[in-house]
């Protein structure tokens, strides 16, 4: 990590703030811009993007980067500021942001941190803690003891359902893969086909990016509570669920909501991996 | 259980509610009477103590059934209802009560449901949920990873922490008695002496019902957030707390709180096995 | 499930034993051959090769097949028996193997159960019991309490790095990719990885099949035991480990050994999957 | 700790020759006698019990201490030892045993490190771990997936039930205590009371002292494997077992067999508590 001693945080929320603290925990040098308007408990001097982007080695946008293709993802800051604005700000200053595809925007040197493996399994960890947050909230049993389950096994599915089991709930998965069930089964859960949704829950977190619950699996497995975690449009029919008198939420964008810090140092993770495996 | 077909649930709050509905299912007779206001979800038919005390083989009161001595507890009753009514209409029913030395009035035949051992134990669990809902909520990063010291190995301390152990958290117990010290090391958790709390923690979530977190404790561990989960007055200078700039909360009465149906069934399970035990 | 009613167990150890049994008892025929010389507990009629293959629907060879290429792998048969023999009495029956490509000999209807994904996983469980089983009876202090170091995070290490974490040891897995790293951190353990085995341990089991354990990491690592799961040649320098006077054992095959039971009931469940997928 | 600064360590298994190590490499002088026929790997320099007595501030007898109450139990001595000779070689030296009541002979300063709770808290582990190593070696199927009982929920069917669910066992317990029949609910396991044993199995551990599992109790639950660990007789009848053809063991001293260096580190644990706490 030779060459980069200093970092500037360009916009984003409450877990880029976290993530600059944590950086300069570390030692580094750590400049702020976008910030104007947080207000938080641990304030955060902002200065302005020419300022901050002259003084560092490297700099990190926010996830994601931008909502619009065009502006920084800010939602502290007093002003909108244009991606070209940072683009030429930046120069050949190593740039690390949050879904670079979404920008439309050419940057000198550019790193994704959110597409790589390790970023998506460390982020399933406050997924699955505010999902078992919002159960905790909406359901008037307990999770230990409960019928919970699983639907998708894949890295959130894998994290939540071994957090369920901790708790004491009697957790089920369902899995595409043989051996993915397999591999449930030999953790001491059941284990049942995606494709073939069956048996009675009190709470059934959904992890599957496509419909799985519509209304005859809703019905047959009757829940008490149904979680989607999957992107929209989610594995949900929110609508038919509404008709059976089931509790359906879905549960979007977690990791910041519920573990602002927790995330900001899983993106500060992943920087430095990239700084280290690109020996920048 | 031979002789008692049929309940009547006089007073209390939501958890008598689920406990009526749960007596209800396992085929028995209940009746309701002093949930006249109660507009939840699940509506109740609440009649007259006189009607339902009159109809039923055995009483159950709440936990507690009296906050004043001489009053019913009944949050969701239209009028007061004094302890003498009711005593003199149960006659030689059994009732079934939670804290009886709260009353100052006298029952023929009256069982306390919540001095029972395995009571005690039941309502750990929904403790510990409760607990662990609010650290989830209050603390910003999450408990998988964070350092959580739980002082007190009683019952709520046994659960408590091996749920969190069961969330990924890196589990400190503290205890009275080098044998329990003994148990927590053979899970897998650190022990320390709980008149020597020492250590560095994220969370501290304590469970004496004495004063061990004076300002000194609180500084040298340096927790992010508290919980004090025993009676008032707790084991926290909250006062002391504020002036470290720490965050800490005394949170009483989760079970009721956090998941009201478990705790009906609670109270079912301890009824039932009195019921067992003096051949009722 | 429909065509196949009966089956046929053609030689092998004792886990086509509890193979052929478990398929019995599921209300199937089952008839043996290739075990005249067994005298374990629970006796087998074993018939004729020509008799066995002549009154069954589907023919289970075992794991491996064989071991020269050309004749049956069949430890308690009383001759010899050539695959050329098997494969003309079985002529268009379906016929379930282990290690196909280890027969130099061509079968009409031949499927291998050993090369799925849900039989490595299962597999890993026997393994995984066998390694502890190994590390208990050879380690003089308990697995609680040891620091253990599971080096791969394949299936094996997967199933392995759980159990020990279930017995209260403190482990760490070394793994390739910093995704798996994650998931272990979020499993509670240490990781590191496999290129930089550091640290100092109780117990290693490796499972990595190249020279990871050289007498320099040995050295550095001075753990009182190693076992070695991976297959010939392995991953540990057994002389260096002697010069060290460390002891380090090389474990082969098992599931066949520690769990012959468990190891008949995962072939069996790979028959059946292969005959639903392929509705035979 | 302040007087004592050196040990002798006087007859005993492999389990006093850890012991004396271990602390030895605490920075205290250690003397052994009594080993003059020990041939283990770690050779042990054993000098005569005058020389051993008279250079140290302590005495460490073994685990018991005596086996007729007259003579020293030391396996690997030369020569039968009196515990008269050793008392008055002591005079007024603390001397530290285990199983005190045994002695038939007076010790001036004498402490009994056997009988403190978290000494039999800690030997729990290795009799745990003792009974799973031998339940795999004797059992053809595996832990994980099995449905194992452990009748009696004390100190060792507490960490054993915790060992047999880390492994992926399906655990009941039997427990005489609706409390404790609710602790092993709240941890994800069954709970049966152990008067009325029900249910089958494949592994039964007996813990419970006195006669549970007679032939009507075992022809019911059909278990596989019987382990019994309740010191003798034992509770299990197992003339019956033979009859019924059911493989049944009683596995006593389990923690100096299974993990001798382990039980000598829980003696030194014992031996430093009872200095801390007499202030010797």
């Amino acid at each position: 990590m030779s060459m980069i001693k200093s970092f500037a945080i360009l916009g984003g929320d409450k877990r880029q703030i976290f993530c600059g603290k944590s950086i300069a925990e570390d030692g580094f040098g750590v400049v702020f811009s976008g910030f104007e308007r947080y207000s938080g408990e641990a304030p955060v001097r902002s200065c302005s993007m020419r300022e901050a982007a002259g003084e560092c080695d490297a700099i990190i946008l926010p996830l994601p980067c931008s909502r619009n293709g065009k502006t920084l993802n800010a939602p502290f800051a007093d002003r909108e500021v244009l991606l070209e604005e940072i683009s030429s700000l930046a120069g050949s200053t190593p740039v690390f942001c949050g879904m670079k595809n979404r920008m439309e925007v050419c940057f000198e040197r550019v790193f994704d941190y959110s597409d790589r493996e390790e970023f998506a399994v460390e982020n399933a960890v406050p997924t699955a803690e505010g999902a078992i947050e919002l159960a905790m909230r909406e359901y008037e049993g307990t999770i230990n003891s409960s019928r919970c389950l699983v639907a998708g096994y894949g890295r959130i599915g894998r994290v939540l359902s071994s957090m369920l089991q901790g708790l004491g709930g009697i957790v089920t998965v369902s899995a595409r893969r043989l051996g993915d069930m397999a591999f449930a089964r030999a953790s001491g859960m059941n284990a049942i086909p995606s494709s073939e949704i069956s048996g009675k829950y009190d709470i059934i977190f959904n992890t599957i990016p496509h419909l799985v619950f519509d209304p005859q699996t809703l019905a047959r497995t009757s829940p008490s509570l149904v979680i989607d975690l999957a992107s929209s449009p989610g594995g949900v029919d929110f609508e038919g669920a509404k008709r059976l008198n089931l509790k359906a939420l879905h549960a979007l964008s977690l990791p910041g909501k519920a573990a602002p810090a927790a995330s900001g140092i899983i993106i500060k993770n992943a920087v430095y991996n990239i700084i280290r495996e690109e020996q920048l």
